[in-house]
């Protein structure tokens, strides 16, 4: 089975990262090449890279901080890649993805007896660690995977939103293993077109030909019952079963709930430091990204643009959380 | 009180008919130049004006028809005025302003005692009916405007979803007139972008600063109480009270409803020849435009663009339909 462009969007060529730029994929094959840790910090602050893409660029990250502390000694080496650490972090403090694949790194740079690494060493623990990682991070996305697939019947047509990114991708995986068959509906997702560009190009490499619609065309849609789930992935679920995703997600839960539509989310697990959405900052972005699409202007003078990044779907509007460990009821997720 | 370009944007200069292009406006105003009534139909086909600068144009189409057929004989002119008027509505087919504006000029084509008109009589008696279909619609506009501003309390703040055209103008006029200050957020309006286009630039005009949203962002605009009322023309509207309008009206009637947002249409009246939602054609465009942002390529290869121009409202999510003859509750139009 061939790996679509976007499951594999953060290599090592020889000592250089290369990082897949998605704000121009699939119009361009741009990789993004960074030297040194601090090019891989501009690049994810520069959104070259964007949901789960930090995670592997992190871990690329630390492993070139571990390289450039290889003639440091213990004390300074830790201290280095500390530096590293915290300067990935501050790239997207809202991406747990980096905070995580940061902290994992760090606790390998100690070795069993207590003792600081260096040297070669240090940079085999970090490799590992960052490999170690990712490993789990894709076998956590396996599972979910299956689960959610769990929940589609051959035939089904799936209308998604936005870019579900390792999750989707697994989801087909597991789909396609398991014989079924599956037609897909995607949003467009204005503004940065995530639903165009990289659902729609990863299915095509995946073997699909995707219907797209415009954001505003969902529940015209469903009203015509082109799709028979909804399924997106989730930036953050509450305890309570709030599912904090992409901007329209809420409008598609509307339409599914409307037309009868079970809509599913996925999400690696739900947040234990959201008990409910109001304990949940929700990011407003730069509202000039609504005046423009792919860096043209496409509104007139005068206006201003309002962007939230995410919306808030209450969890009567939810049918089912997708996690790795199986598919729960989202009010029965503490 | 200015006039914004969009509410007079069919004019004769001299022998020629200048139609203002609303597939560039606001980024270009360019005047696209009609010597012959043919001219004109072809512009119409090509989407140079829309909404309700159709009925415009085609009052200008059989103007110059008359002054194409001055030398004619009258059976002879007759002839031809009525091709140009079946070259007209043939250019569109399901747009009833240019059918209901052809036979409007053509009933006066005839001299009282039944006599054919022509030579500049004819041409006279064409120019006179053409003004007077004009100001009959301009006149239905706004009494329009004035039962729609009844329902908007000094301080509203509106969202429009794509271009109400005359209908905003003069609801937006009668709010002016009694003091009343409003604010308004636009959908975008994908894929012709009218509400980021035609909407916002023409608010502008009239002297507010509106908020402009991408299409998916409607639900949480609405969640976030970003509006007080949702308001948008209507193309068609069935005698039990469905409501057909552009793509995504649907899905800003569902979350005004689960917001608590009334949702107002504006109608010229309900069509008597379609009883039943079952009785309208929704009109399926090419779904190509889908692909494209203002003829930019925006979607991945590979992909089907899908492209319902309209869709329909069920009267359960309509709060008032407003014609030049009042405020009606959708459940009581016939």
């Amino acid at each position: 089975m061939s790996t679509p462009a976007l499951a594999d969007s953060v290599r090592f060529a020889g000592d250089v990262v290369e990082i897949l730029d998605r704000r121009v994929y699939p119009f361009e094959v741009r990789w993004v090449r960074c030297a040194t840790s601090e090019d891989v910090a501009v690049a994810i602050e520069r959104m070259v890279t964007q949901s789960s893409g930090p995670l592997f660029a992190a871990t690329a990250g630390m492993v070139l901080g571990a390289r450039e502390a290889r003639r440091d000694a213990p004390e300074e080496a830790a201290a280095r890649l500390r530096a590293v650490g915290a300067r990935l972090v501050a790239t997207r403090p809202t991406n747990n993805h980096i905070r995580d694949a940061v902290h994992a790194v760090l606790s390998a740079t100690v070795s069993d007896d207590g003792a600081r690494l260096a040297g070669s060493e240090l940079v085999a623990a970090v490799e590992a660690a960052a490999r170690e990682h990712e490993d789990g991070y894709r076998a956590r996305s396996a599972a979910l995977g299956e689960h959610a697939a769990s929940l589609l019947d051959d035939g089904t047509r799936v209308l998604t939103h936005c870019w579900a990114d390792a999750f989707l991708i697994a989801t087909v995986r597991a789909a396609q293993a398991a014989g079924k068959r599956l037609e897909f509906v995607c949003t467009e997702t204005r503004p940065y077109l995530q639903g165009a560009r990289l659902t729609a190009a990863t299915l095509v490499e995946m073997g699909y030909r995707p219907t797209l619609i415009t954001d505003g065309m969902v529940a015209a849609a469903l009203s015509d019952g082109l799709a028979d789930v909804a399924l997106t992935a989730a930036d953050r679920v509450t305890l309570d079963g709030h599912v904090i995703n992409k901007v329209g997600t809420l409008g598609v839960a509307l339409a599914a709930r409307a037309f009868g539509v079970p809509f599913y989310a996925l999400v690696d697990a739900p947040d234990p430091q959201a008990p409910t959405a109001a304990d949940v900052v929700i990011e407003r972005r730069d509202g000039d990204e609504v005046l423009h699409t792919l860096g043209h202007r496409t509104a007139a003078d005068g206006v201003t643009g309002y962007y939230p990044a995410f919306d808030v779907t209450p969890p009567d509007l939810v049918t089912r959380i997708v996690t790795e460990r199986g598919v729960h009821h989202p009010k029965e997720l503490s």
